[in-house]
């Protein structure tokens, strides 16, 4: 028994569930419960600030902006976020839109992760429900057993214990609860890319309706909004990039250089707000339970960011993750549980082809063969120029339908 | 002026055009020209029999199997051939049918590339055409003019002088012609796998009816067929696999091993009649045209087997260039091979990725990374789960229509 489980705290809070990690995905899921009437106490590292102005993923699917209004979150994406009916992909220095509604009869919302995370704290703060933000010294302990305990100092330095029946480790990319799976009961699958993004936040108004993915022979670009003002923009780097070695000009050089084309697109320019490189991979943990802990987006599986999978996947995660909870909580018990891992991941499995596809159809490898070039722009042709081939990118950007 | 170009010769034929190579292309080249009252003369370095024996692919797209019967060459395909309106994939231990017919309005036809040769040959000969087989010593002169020649030693030991407006070279996958197109002008695009495929024949009944894709962890496995008792399979294996070291028991072992699965699915085996180690490679050199000379099917660009482009892009590109060939002979003269190139390549790129594509979803990659099977199986699970990616591959397995 380990020095802590006899330390005294100062709280002990008995609770249905215990959520280490209090991004969208944690949040979405105590907000699910607590729909049900289950209580859930969500924890989390970073202050509530911290989470509220880092910038994430900005393309929500049409099932989670629908789920976010009609579960009683919020509808401020129905007024702030802007629904998109297809997207924008350019190479050969031409324009290709992906019409969404036309194809598949789905689109998605333009509205950033820190807008849903801030409508979810809102909401659970509404409902009186317990989160703590700014934690340190988080333990968690007896998930082999049915009594899984989380311990944790709250960020007025008071020493807290949840005593739960299940712990939900949403805790991100970075998870620690993933490691409390035993090592020979785990497998971990994973790439890595040789490029990463360098982000831009910007003041300009927007250069496109919708986003625009561009592969070009200097690699990739991505051209998104946020408001009428600002934008946010990508542009493929190296991992080890330096933002101190970009200036504005440069900057704006790079990404008009990866969109220019024969139609004589061009980016409306400003100051730059923001700069910050952004590393990514590809990553599963396998399995996603184990005895009374469960893992929830990206602690148990990251994508890289192009196609924007990771939020929706995390979102979609939680969603099957409530229903399986409420289950084992209810007349059904434990065994119910069984049923989250296949419900959830061939919706990850396909997520992360898709997410690699993209990233390997619209990036530019380093010394990559010139046939690598030509053939993407094949695979380009290929997708855009029939119907079929721009149905299965529809299909898969603006997710399947939901298997819970 | 080289040496050759004083030799004596025992006969000059004034031709319009000159083919180097007779297999599928350069015949089927011949054939179109001389059903336009234009001749062309083909010749070839293998005999007649030695092509008509060794075997190559075996799928033809609907619009190949047309061209045959409507350019007059054989209807023989509609009575011995086969139409397959769909192919299986295999994988995860289950069959999923791609229904052609259904998704996408077409099908493909089982007759092996050396029914389509002796079709061919015997057509040529037929309507009075010169065709020399087994021919040596051939030279390829003064491409870079409009009188370009080609001289060769028929089998019977003359000396031949082709005098020419175009030489076609459409010498396969081994071009000599290719490299006539000037160093600094050409450009040479590739990548090689790390497999190869080991084909057998054999006798024994058809254990599908249709033509079935298997992806294992041990790696792939093509089934398909040629006649009520003589079977054609291959499966991944080494490059430097040597056939003397599997006997009948192995390699039946190992196809069965690639196709099991839990519905039971076992193929009917007999005795292995051939067995042969085919590499390959993706390939495309360009400029299609330089001078009077021009590139067309393997000579220009070869594919890996998998998804049976080769044969059918080969064939696309004939009926480009007979076209623009004949209007360069007509009224329009030289400026009208401008538009071969443009008209074929696009085509070939979209076949180049097709061809990569599905070789790089069906094997394995001798040292990838678990995650690398799992993806691959996340995406046979979005290409097969739904209408969109089913149809996206139908209609590059079926070809897109003709662009000439």
């Amino acid at each position: 028994m380990p020095d802590s489980a006899v330390d005294p705290v100062d709280t002990v809070t008995e609770v249905p569930v215990a959520v280490v990690g209090a991004g969208p995905a944690g949040l979405m899921l105590a907000h699910r419960l607590g729909r049900a009437g289950v209580d859930a106490v969500a924890i989390d590292l970073r202050g509530r600030e911290e989470i509220a102005t880092t910038h994430r993923a900005g393309i929500l699917e049409a099932d989670a902006a629908r789920d976010l209004v009609e579960t009683g979150v919020s509808d401020r994406i129905l007024r702030e976020g802007h629904e998109h009916g297809g997207t924008e992909l350019r190479f050969g220095g031409r324009a290709h839109r992906i019409d969404f509604r036309e194809l598949v009869g789905a689109s998605v919302w333009l509205y950033p992760q820190t807008e849903v995370f801030t409508d979810l704290a809102d909401a659970r703060e509404r409902d009186g429900a317990a989160v703590h933000f700014g934690v340190r010294g988080t333990e968690v302990l007896d998930v082999d057993t049915d009594r899984p305990r989380v311990r944790f100092t709250a960020a007025d330095g008071t020493r807290h214990e949840l005593r739960a029946r299940y712990v939900v480790g949403a805790d991100g990319s970075r998870s620690t609860c993933r490691g409390l799976v035993p090592e020979p009961l785990r497998v971990r699958y994973g790439t890595e890319y040789p490029f990463a993004w360098f982000g831009v936040l910007v003041r300009a108004p927007a250069s496109a309706p919708e986003l625009v993915y561009a592969h070009s022979e200097h690699g990739f670009a991505l051209i998104s909004q946020r408001t009428e003002s600002v934008q946010r923009m990508y542009f493929q780097c190296d991992p080890d990039e330096r933002t101190a070695d970009w200036s504005d000009e440069r900057i704006w050089a790079t990404l008009q250089a990866r969109v220019a084309g024969r139609d004589g697109f061009r980016l409306v320019e400003g100051p730059v707000l923001e700069r910050s490189v952004l590393r990514f991979r590809s990553f599963v943990q396998e399995p996603m339970r184990w005895g009374s802990l469960l893992l929830a987006g990206d602690a148990a599986h990251t994508v890289p960011p192009t196609g924007a999978r990771g939020l929706n996947l995390a979102l979609h995660d939680v969603k099957v993750l409530a229903g399986v909870l409420l289950r084992a909580l209810g007349a059904e018990g434990e065994p119910a549980l069984a049923d989250y891992q296949p419900l959830a991941l061939r919706r990850v499995w396909r997520a992360q082809h898709f997410s690699s596809w993209m990233t390997r159809l619209l990036h530019t490898a380093p010394g990559a063969a010139p046939f690598e070039l030509r053939r993407q722009l094949g695979e380009l042709d290929s997708v855009v120029g029939t119907r079929a081939g721009r149905a299965y990118l529809a299909e898969q950007y603006t997710g399947w339908p939901t298997s819970a």
